[in-house]
C-alpha cells in the first residue's frame, strides 16, 4: 500500500531503522522519552531535546515572553520526568526575528533562568541566532537516571494495569476557549495549565524507585490517545482504556458544560497534559494506590495482548478500537489536533 | 555609557553572569565553543548546540538538502575539533514548513546520516515539529575529551604564538560570488568549501595530546578577527596578528584578483572558515612546525598584555588596533557581516 501523506512518525520510524550506532554506550536511542546513555558504574545519562515554536507550540497573544520561556523548560522537564530521572543540565538554543526589542529576549531568558532555578537545573550553554520566521526555542536537557533503571516505552506486558497522573484535557480546553476567543469565568485557571504545566519529576523518580516500579511510562503531549498508543507499540501490546475512568477536574467539567465542548475528545485526543502514563504489574498496583504519592494517580485501564488492539469502552458500555487522534505534525488529514509539544525523536 | 543596539556578544556575557550552578560536575558553562562536563574518572563529556537556519545560515539556492543536513553536522563537529575532542552523539532538532515535501525532509536526514556515517558519529534522537517560517535545524552534539584535557578559550598566555589552520576566506569568498551572482570558473572550488566545511578533528585531538599541546583554541566560524577576539577576550590578553602571514589558498587569491574583491575583509573578517584558530607556547611551537600535520597550519601573530590590545600590521609595515568586525546575528549597523554559524553559548 502506498503510503500518501508524510507522517511524522513514520518519518521517526524511518530513522530509526536507518541509523546506525558506533557508540556502546547508547542504551536506548530514538523512539522514547528521552535517549539513554551508558554513563560510569553509578549512572546512564538522559538526553532530550523539544522544539519550542511561535506559531505551532505556542502563541504571543497568550504567553508573556517569561512564560514562553518557562514552559519550553517545564515540556523537556515532563520527557525527564517520563523516564525516572533527575534532570541536570539545558542547553537553550533561541532563533529570534531581529525586529524582537533585546528586552524582550532577554525576558523569555530570565523565564527559562526562573524556571531553571526553580528545578535545580544549571543551564550549561546553546546557541542564538536570528530567525526568519518567529521565535524558535530549542531545549536540550541532560538528565541521570540510576543505572539500568530508567523506565522505557517498552515494558508493559499483558495484565499490566494502566495508569495516569493528574487530570486530562485542562490545557487543550484553555487551549480552544483561548483560539476561538470564548470567555468563562473560570478561563484562568485552566489557561493557567496550558502556560505553566508541572512536570511531574517526583512521581517519576518514585515510579523508577524499586518498591513500586513501573513497567513502562511515556509523558501526555500529543494526546492521550497517542501517546497510549505509542507506548503499546513500543511495548508490542495493546490496550483497553475506560472512557468513564479518564480523570477530569472539576473546573474542566464546570466549563466543558457551560461552554457546550464535548469532553472526550479533548480527553482523549487533546494532548497539551504533560501528564505521566504509565503501566504497573498487577500486584504492585494494588500497594501504590494505598501509598502517600507526590500527585493524585488514576487507574484507566489494562494492557492487553498485541492482538487484542488499542480499544476504549466508552461511558455507554459500549467497546470500539481506540484511534491515535493526537498530534501529528505534519498530517495533511483533517482531525482533532492538538500544538502539543510534538513527537520527540526521543 | 548607555548600549543601544542589542548585541550578541553582550548578551551571552549577560546571561553568563547570570545563571546559577547547581551540578558540581559542569567544569566549562558559557562561553567556549563547546560546554565541559565531568563525566567518570577518565574523561569529559562537550555539550555543543549549532542552530542552522535556511535564509541565516544557508540558502537553498546554493544547497541541496542533503548539504543543508550535512553542513549542520559539520559546522557542530568543528566545535568539538575546537576543544580537542571526539564527537560521539547527536541530537537532531529539526523544523520544516508544513509546504516540504516529505522527500525533501528525507534527503535532508539521509545528509546529515550520510556526514554521521563518514565521522563515526551515532544518531541518538532529536525532534521534528512543524515550522512557520524556513528549515531549521538545531544540532546537539555530545562528545568526549580526555579527563581535564579540553582545550578552553582562556588558557593563551603572552608571549604564546598564534597559529591557523589550513586557508581563510575561501567560503566567504564563495558566498560573496553566490550572492553577487558573480561567475568565474574556479567558482565551484570555492562553493565547496562553503557547502563542505572540514572540521579538523585530527589536528583537535593531537592539540590536546600533551606533546604539542595548545595553551588555547577556538574555531573560526564568525571571523577571524572576532574569534581572536574571543580567544583574548576569554584569556585576558591582547594579540598582534600579521596581514602577510594570514594563510591564502591559490584559488582564492586568483579569484580575488579576476574578480577584483579586496582580499583583507574576508580574511580577516569573512567567517565561514571552520579552521582551528590556537596558541602553543613559545618553545612547543618550534616543534610543531617540524613535525607532520593532518592539515597545514601557519603562525599568524603572538599573544601580547591585555593593556596592547589586539592589533593587526597590515602588509605595508603599518600597525593599527583590529576590529572584530566577524558576524554579530543582532547587530543593527552596518559592516562586514558574514553568515557563520553564529556565537555559541558554548
Amino acid at each position: 500500500m502506498k503510503e500518501k501523506a508524510f507522517s511524522e512518525f513514520r518519518f521517526i520510524e524511518k530513522i530509526k531503522e536507518s541509523v546506525r550506532s558506533y557508540s556502546p554506550n547508547l542504551a536506548t536511542g530514538i523512539g522514547d522519552d528521552c535517549a539513554v546513555i551508558s554513563c560510569d558504574g553509578r549512572s546512564d545519562l538522559l538526553v532530550t531535546t523539544d522544539l519550542f515554536i511561535e506559531g505551532v507550540h505556542f502563541d504571543r497573544r497568550w504567553f508573556s515572553m517569561e512564560q514562553v520561556g518557562g514552559k519550553a523548560l517545564r515540556v523537556s522537564l515532563s520527557d525527564i520526568a517520563a523516564m525516572g530521572g533527575m534532570a541536570e543540565f539545558a542547553f537553550v538554543s533561541l532563533a529570534a526575528p531581529s525586529s524582537l526589542p533585546g528586552e524582550e529576549i532577554e525576558r523569555l531568558y530570565a523565564g527559562i533562568r526562573e524556571t531553571a532555578d526553580a528545578y535545580g537545573v544549571t543551564i550549561g550553554g546553546g546557541d542564538l541566532s536570528r530567525s526568519t520566521g518567529g521565535i524558535v526555542v530549542d531545549m536540550m536537557l541532560l538528565g541521570k537516571a540510576d543505572k539500568e533503571q530508567a523506565i522505557l516505552r517498552s515494558g508493559a506486558r499483558p495484565g499490566d494495569r494502566i495508569f495516569v497522573s493528574g487530570t486530562l484535557g485542562d490545557g487543550a480546553l484553555a487551549l480552544k476557549l483561548l483560539q476561538t476567543g470564548t470567555e468563562d469565568r473560570e478561563k484562568n485557571q485552566l489557561v493557567d495549565r496550558h502556560v505553566r504545566p508541572e512536570p511531574r519529576l517526583a512521581l517519576g523518580r518514585l515510579l523508577a524507585g524499586g518498591k513500586h516500579r513501573a513497567s513502562a511510562m511515556i509523558d501526555v503531549s500529543d494526546g492521550l490517545s497517542s501517546d497510549l498508543s505509542h507506548l503499546c507499540g513500543a511495548s508490542g501490546v495493546g490496550a483497553i482504556i475506560s472512557e468513564k475512568r479518564l480523570p477530569r477536574s472539576e473546573v474542566f467539567q464546570r466549563v466543558c458544560s457551560r461552554v457546550g465542548k464535548g469532553e472526550s475528545a479533548l480527553l482523549l485526543h487533546g494532548g497539551e497534559d504533560y501528564e505521566l502514563l504509565f503501566t504497573l504489574p498487577s500486584d504492585g498496583a494494588e500497594k501504590i494506590l494505598s501509598e502517600r504519592l507526590p500527585c493524585p494517580v488514576t487507574e484507566i485501564g489494562e494492557i492487553l495482548a498485541v492482538p487484542e488492539g488499542l480499544s476504549i469502552e466508552w461511558a455507554s458500555g459500549k467497546r470500539e478500537a481506540l484511534q491515535p487522534l493526537g498530534y501529528d505534525h505534519f498530517r495533511r488529514t483533517e482531525g482533532p489536533q492538538n500544538p502539543g509539544a510534538g513527537q520527540s525523536l526521543p
